[in-house]
């Protein structure tokens, strides 16, 4: 699909607060795969779609998901409907988009939790999606500052961060998280 | 096993200062016992069993927990050996001690990961190893202010602050403690 095509298709489906930040993660994403050596065009393209599903309503993706049919996927609704946009948008974009890149559907449906064995790009749209420009939090330039890491040092730190947030406010937080996390620190 | 007797036992296996911090863990253990209506005797004799395996070599508690070739147990060696005398300690406590209860047993083997389904005696465990009087960090006073809560609400905060404890120091987290963590915060 070409890309501004593409683009207006998402526009049309997010308030446009939220079609800004997947504007900022996409270029947050291409940048971080321009450093890393990963595809621009991979990077843009899952970071466009990523939130794809964010303001379904909660049935309709329990739809989609059930429909499906993955056990992983069905794990999900044992949490927050908030976490149930990636495994619905990851179906979307196979189905009404017709992207067959494994690599680019992974992206999107690991992009809230992580999951263990993430691929460079799923943890690149992960990273992205935490320190694009727009995010303000405690501690988000130590995240943004990428000198020196790898891809792995920046997931372990924002998986990490993102584990004490779940934790601070008392959510719930998936397995694949915690085992994602469990890797990285493992790695380094 | 008279208390004298199984006292001078655990004494036996543990450095002295292992050893206080179990008969503060005990009498703690007694006194939430009392609190909230459980047994005085059974929160003992859990709670001086408790650490029973913690100074063994890491190699003896791996062949007594492979011996036993239980799955979750197995699951633990996966993560440090800092978590294997759960394990280990319960199967010393059923076959060396001779200990049948379940629920024993269980606040043994649960007192350092938590898990999803505690009873209300594994989790008093739990919480009185890390609120005894001889315990000193940040949030202490917190989590020791037992007044209105329920031994859920304690828990939840327990179990909380470790994970906290083991992200922030980059630790592994064991998939039990979050199951128990998710648990406890829909409890609420």
């Amino acid at each position: 699909m070409e890309a501004g095509i593409l683009r207006n298709e998402i526009k049309n489906r997010l308030p446009s607060s939220r079609y800004e930040h997947v504007l900022r993660v996409a270029e947050t994403a291409k940048k971080l795969a321009n450093q890393y050596g990963l595809s621009e065009d991979k990077a843009e393209q899952a970071a466009l779609f990523h939130d794809i599903a964010k303001f379904m309503e909660p049935a309709q993706m329990r739809e989609i998901i059930e429909h499906e049919n993955d056990a992983n996927d069905c794990s999900l609704f044992n949490f927050h409907h908030e976490l149930w946009h990636a495994a619905a948008g990851k179906l979307i974009v196979r189905d009404e988009f017709g992207v067959g890149d494994a690599d680019i559907l992974n992206a999107i449906r690991y992009h809230t939790t992580g999951r263990i064995g993430m691929s460079p790009l799923e943890k690149l749209i992960y990273i992205a999606d935490l320190i694009e420009p727009g995010r303000e939090f405690p501690g988000i330039e130590e995240l943004r500052d990428t000198q020196g890491k790898t891809v792995d040092d920046l997931m372990k730190d924002c998986v990490s961060h993102s584990i004490l947030y779940l934790i601070r406010k008392q959510a719930a937080v998936h397995p694949d998280s915690i085992n994602c996390y469990n890797e990285h620190i493992q790695l380094n």
